[in-house]
């Protein structure tokens, strides 16, 4: 079967899940010349963080440096960097705290692991943010519910529900004063914005590749410190090449090879992550002087990924004959898409990426659409 | 950085590791066509084996019944399926029987889940045969030991280092004496041979689809029969879509599309499987011929992966400028590649995929090679 997806070249794509994975030339390139299965284990140096050709040696080191961590590997993607780092550290039954607006995934993780999770509550509505003191708070009530800290705690440094930036230092900080180690899940920052773990207290970091580095996947990075590189890096005792918590080698497809293709690109593009915000923020400001549209979460913006209420469409649906899905199918028209067919009662987007002109045109398409009203 | 990757398309590869792999313009259209991050997400039913459009809901189904098991889930590779059994099975202490022959990462996935390993030993030089009665000793060994049977049986279908196909129905007869399950590595046969898992008595079946679907990766297969559906693909409480054992989503790339791409290809090349065994068994022979030549392994061959004890070469090389390099350089004068570098006591290749021209190109090149001496 023949499979083209038109979208991507023929649509401004909103979907915050795509907007930071969105590839370029050079790593097409890239991605074709490696596309077939194994290609990057042309050279094998018996892990795929020794390969020096394609560079994946260096790509590692580069990687570890970029996170400001000391050592870094790839992995298949971030929610099997959390595992791997939850299964290093804990048993089975122990404690670990995360912030309640995380991915679902950070949630499946913990119970793979079989580990008890205790989750720091965010403010609710409107903003659902995630307040660093509240970490203390979580700690307190395992110490008293269990006589002990939690083993692990995890902040998701900007959730994919309301795009909330959160200060990972003042995490890191009640974490070191309470020792426990930091896990810091970076998918929404890391090659977008400048993310340097130690300086954030952070011991370990993952990110999405495929998510943040505009290339395909299945791919991540797992970074932490001197620290904890033999806990976490524990090698095989048949194979002592092999990290055990990676079986070995993790992202072996061309993923890696364009990994490398995009990295200077990544590394220039986090210096831009001002005008990203104001993007966001512009946008922000526009669709709520539509009247009946809110922003959610933290105000102002400090992140690409928004997520608005609407009752202004959900109103409208009920009189369209496509009902909720009708924003949709009107955005098609115009050239957009990436937002869930159905939903009008609220939406996420992101602007990430996208030029002024392009932002000004997705303004105008859901302003056109409001004046239907 | 661009990196251009010519070896595939100039080369004659006969790397055992890509031989499967190789894609075809069909898979790379498709791989071009969603090569972003993410793409396959687009429209999410909320996990990825439930996605409509592009088909991987049909697609698992269909990988289902192509295996010949009742259940299936995409994974990131095989080395990922194999740990998924096993840590949905055993507890750390709990042992795990697997043949010899294995892969690197079967013992590696279990380290990982601090499970210990009996190995069913090889017959060792020359055919290093894995006999399915010596499953039966090592259980008897296991109960001895332990006074329990095993929790789990691995065998590897075909080993990467010999090639040998083992007779899995003949494991699966003394795995159901036992009651032990039986998990089936089909890493090395499953997309080249047909694999049908219930008639092999098979619980569970692994596969890596970049290793032997002819695909990008990373992406593998795990498929399960009724009886341990509920076990393996055990659903988080608070997600009730996502498989615990999955992280909820695997291959989140690519690479799926490009396996609905790629699976009627699969589907009909499995059907050609004797014409790969007869261009390898012809290989054999000529090399042989050669003298101070000789196939390890089972004999005659019974699948596309050769490994050579080669004397010839090994003395070649003392004379030789570039020593144990000098055999790589050869064969890449001839426009041939995909053995070791530095290798020439004994190499591994693979004919797969090659014509019955490129098979007799290839032993001429050898033939010469050895005239030199």
């Amino acid at each position: 079967m023949n499979l083209i997806r038109t979208r991507e070249e023929c649509y401004l794509n909103l979907n915050p899940l795509q907007t930071g994975g969105r590839t370029n030339a050079a790593v097409r390139l890239t991605a074709t010349s490696f596309i077939d299965g194994y290609s990057v284990c042309d050279y094998c140096k018996g892990v795929l963080h020794l390969i020096e050709k394609p560079p994946i040696c260096q790509l590692t080191k580069d990687l570890a440096d970029f996170l400001g961590m000391d050592e870094a590997r790839l992995t298949n993607g971030a929610r099997e960097g959390k595992f791997a780092v939850i299964h290093a550290l804990l048993s089975p039954g122990e404690v670990i705290v995360v912030d309640s607006n995380r991915h679902y995934s950070t949630y499946v993780a913990a119970e793979r692991a079989g580990v008890r999770v205790y989750e720091v509550r965010n403010t609710d509505y409107p903003e659902y943010e995630i307040r660093p003191e509240v970490y203390r708070e979580t700690f307190e009530q395992v110490l008293k519910e269990t006589g002990k800290p939690p083993k692990l705690a995890l902040l998701t440094h900007v959730d994919g529900e309301y795009g909330n930036l959160v200060n990972a230092y003042e995490v890191g900080k009640i974490c070191q004063e309470y020792q426990v180690p930091f896990l810091l899940n970076s998918a929404y920052t890391a090659g977008r914005m400048e993310v340097k773990g130690k300086e954030l207290l952070a011991d370990f970091v993952v990110t999405s590749c495929h998510k943040g580095f505009g290339i395909p996947g299945t791919i991540g990075v797992l970074a932490t410190t001197e620290k904890w590189i033999d806990r976490l890096f524990r090698k095989s005792i048949k194979y002592p090449k092999k990290d055990i918590e990676l079986l070995g080698c993790t992202a072996r497809s061309e993923a890696s090879a364009c990994l490398i293709t995009a990295f200077p690109y990544v590394k220039e593009r986090v210096k831009h992550w001002e005008e990203e915000v104001k993007k966001a923020r512009w946008l922000v400001e526009r669709m709520e002087s539509l009247g009946e549209i809110e922003q959610l979460g933290v105000r102002p913006k400090e992140h690409d990924l928004i997520r608005l209420k609407t009752p202004l469409f959900s109103k409208m649906a009920e009189k369209e004959r496509k009902k909720g899905y009708f924003i949709y199918y009107e955005l098609e028209k115009r050239g957009i898409t990436g937002i869930k067919p159905g939903q009008t009662n609220w939406f996420k987007l992101s602007t990430y990426g996208l030029t002024w002109e392009q932002v000004e045109y997705l303004y105008s398409a859901f302003s056109e659409i409001a004046r239907k009203a």
